[in-house]
């Protein structure tokens, strides 16, 4: 055996491959092991013989055999030797041994919930090009004073910025979000209620961890912005898609008369189609929770980027009762791969959440919340939302004037009073999705309306299509090469 | 009403109230329109006279009434007036009137399993100082090399960079740590395989989310890191916690005759109490999985830190059929509050793992993992754990030196070979929490064993001391100051 065993070590630490003698050597042995080449009982060579055989220095064998003992492949025994240890899975006790072998079918072993979350999934491969929507244009982002405040918050750390989180975020930035909520969306909020997280994702998450339980109901918009599905249905959570029409979420009477646990929607801009809840039906929906204990979740997405007047309120700041739990994030205002977003929650839930998030998710991220908390007292973000705001109203328009160069009144165009995108209404198309696939291939990036419901009732056709990311002399040139895939399929639009 | 809503409105715009006067002035009409003070159908009074009457520009007054046109508190008829419009919940449907008002029940009202998960909470509210277990050095972290790389990232920043993320994370981190692991891991993985997190929670969050349904049974280690029990059971999975023996998690056949779907273990370094799970113990799990297609999570935690011999080689390692996901993150190796940590999953599930990140999550950090990427390609993480092992040694060895002056052999010491802490005994105590409530009382964290148990039967009692971050002229007076709690309720301890 000794022999045998260093002739076959020789011809394999013979092949060139990469990493020094000793790793090598231990790798073969293991292997070796493992596949019974050496079996249980087996003698090794002494550390001297085997490196005389292979030409190695003894230190580097005694080095292998006392890491092959403290991982338990071998047993060393004093003054006799080192022998292979029995570790084969024979010992293992006899109720484990019943089962067949079975061939692994892949894709199968993930889970119901597993596969359905596959089956749903909506994010594409390309995340930047015309007409992506929901993406900002981050190629104004103000890199340089981002930077001045990064190098600044990096040089003055202190431990406490660098360990595990406390729950709730960076304390100055909650009062810097609490202080921004307040002026711009009319909330009613104070800094403790602000809860840092990494996105509407995470929020949405931790509202549902700790407002829900499993088989709870859950109202959402129909249509919805399609990532909240996977997530709520991922969860255990059944959703119940409630019509929208010119006021935002229209629940009937069948839907009022069973309350939900939680009421997700998106007063400021409905997401994707762009209507702005109505005060009567904010008003309505607050009532409707007080009085059945539900949960409100306003998703308040893009509501800076409004174009002839202000932003318009929030939900939350009419909130009398403690119900409404707003959500935003940075992703929209500054770039989405910052991942910093905030809920508001009601005062009588802050603590509980802020204890919920560091008990579910161990947040952390502290330097980059404190560089955004300075980002915003130094007045960068105002800055940059306004310049933002202008700049994307520019592109907007020259969209619509594209949108209407080549079609006229044809094809109405929803939702474009607001936000980084605009909803071009494609009525007398069976199927939008073919359009978008064939958008794709000429190298456009839009998204099929009917991709944003859940049932098949009542779906509009069209496409989403961002215009914030893209700089206005690429918009008309983009539109011409969409309008290739459109007029494809679009029996309307070939007629001029 | 015209000149009593005048004056009622001058009285108020007089207060001393920061803002500008179009701000306060809509904000005072909204008040009084929510309140019924302005009933549904008043008319109010026209812009000229009511700047007139309150000093005020007409355009501002006009650019109110717009503003509450917009948000719809009024209506606007063309050549008659502005009114106040009918948003009053009154208009509700039926169905939703007739529940009773009932008082909020703030606290009461999380969902149940929202209050179990404040009840298991765990995480404290200091992160940082003697003896906290699980947090490294981070003032010894290389904060000018990674300020250079950092501003280098950030100079030559591409668009790609700072959109959404595809999912699976950074491409160059996910080849740097595949490298990485397979070196010193002896992990068998491609870059494909590694998936990157924000940490061990939102590993295990994804892992459940892919491979587990609500219901589906998790083997967990007795004892166990208290953080995975609310994660497991807020995702409606169901724990059976096995016991661990001197070979890691041993599984009796009573638990192997109804297999997991999930076993969740830490071979490297059995957390808390420090054991190496043995090699035919792996073997076992590996065999007993494969028969029953059961996945096995490696939670690899702080396996880099051992003292005396170079780090065992992961389970993942062994894994010849594609049943193991590893977990691990650089909380311990860097900063906690970096908040990257990886995943390396079988091959077979790379593509379906990296879409479901994005879809569930929607990560980003991108910039941040660009860092790391060249952080790690660098060789700075490699110098940093070379640097900090040393450190961590030489600090292990003072709290060990401690521990025998002032209490020579009467406790034992567990699992102090490794890692970032060592388990104190206590078994003559009767309960460990009092001691670590009135250390931390004393300024000094510390965590009571019998809190990583999940069942109340063999329970081990003692402390979790964390020495990595501690200075080493620190650690003997913080000991000496623990000492104080252990000696006022240990009988064992003042019998000197």
């Amino acid at each position: 055996m000794d022999s045998t065993l260093a002739e076959w070590l020789r011809a394999r630490l013979e092949e060139p491959s990469p990493g020094p003698a000793y790793r090598r050597l231990a790798h073969l042995l293991q292997q070796a092991i493992l596949s019974g080449q050496l079996a249980s009982g087996a003698k090794l060579p002494s550390s001297r013989a085997l490196g005389a055989d292979l030409d190695i220095g003894r230190n580097t064998v005694t080095r292998v055999y006392e890491q092959l003992h403290a991982e338990g492949y071998v047993l060393a025994e004093t003054g006799s030797g080192t022998y292979v240890a029995d570790t084969s899975p024979a010992r293992m006790p006899q109720a484990a041994q019943r089962a067949e072998r079975r061939p692994l079918r892949d894709h199968l072993r993930l889970s119901p919930r597993g596969r359905r979350t596959i089956e749903l999934a909506g994010v594409g491969k390309r995340q930047w090009g015309a007409f992506m929507p929901g993406v900002p244009d981050v190629t104004e982002f103000p890199l340089k004073a981002w930077m001045r405040l990064q190098n600044r918050v990096w040089r003055s750390v202190r431990p406490e910025l660098m360990t595990y989180a406390q729950g709730g975020g960076y304390r100055p930035l909650r009062r810097a979000v609490a202080d921004y909520l307040r002026l711009a969306r009319a909330a009613n909020c104070q800094p403790d209620q602000v809860i840092v997280t990494t996105g509407i994702h995470q929020s949405l998450d931790l509202a549902m961890r700790m407002l829900c339980d499993v088989g709870d109901e859950v109202w959402i918009e129909e249509p919805c912005y399609w990532g909240i599905r996977n997530l709520l249905l991922s969860s255990g959570l059944k959703t119940v898609p409630i019509p929208v029409d010119g006021e935002g979420m229209a629940p009937t009477a069948k839907h009022l008369a069973r309350p939900p646990r939680l009421i997700i929607c998106t007063p400021s801009h409905q997401y994707p189609l762009g209507m702005v809840m109505s005060l009567a039906r904010r008003r309505m929906l607050l009532e409707y929770a007080r009085q059945h204990d539900c949960w409100i979740v306003e998703d308040d997405y893009d509501s800076e980027f409004r174009y002839g007047i202000r932003p318009l309120a929030s939900l939350q700041g009419l909130d009398q009762h403690g119900q409404v739990i707003y959500v935003s994030s940075f992703s929209k205002l500054l770039f989405p791969a910052m991942r910093v977003g905030y809920m508001v929650v009601p005062a009588a839930l802050a603590d509980l959440f802020a204890q919920g998030i560091a008990e579910l998710y161990r947040e952390g991220h502290t330097l980059l919340q404190a560089i955004l908390a300075e980002f915003i007292d130094e007045g960068y973000l105002g800055t940059h939302i306004r310049r933002m705001r202008s700049l994307y109203a520019e592109r907007r328009e020259v969209l619509l004037a594209a949108v209407r160069a080549r079609y006229g009144e044809r094809f109405p165009v929803l939702g474009g009073e607001s936000g980084l995108h605009l909803a071009l209404a494609l009525p007398h198309l069976g199927d939008d999705l073919p359009v978008a696939l064939k958008a794709q291939e000429l190298g456009i990036l839009t998204r099929a309306l009917s991709g944003y419901y859940n049932t098949a009732r009542a779906v509009q056709r069209g496409l989403l299509l961002g215009y914030a990311s893209v700089p206005s002399e690429r918009i008309g040139p983009a539109f011409d090469t969409l309008a290739q895939a459109i007029d494809a399929f679009d029996p309307r639009a070939r007629r001029r």
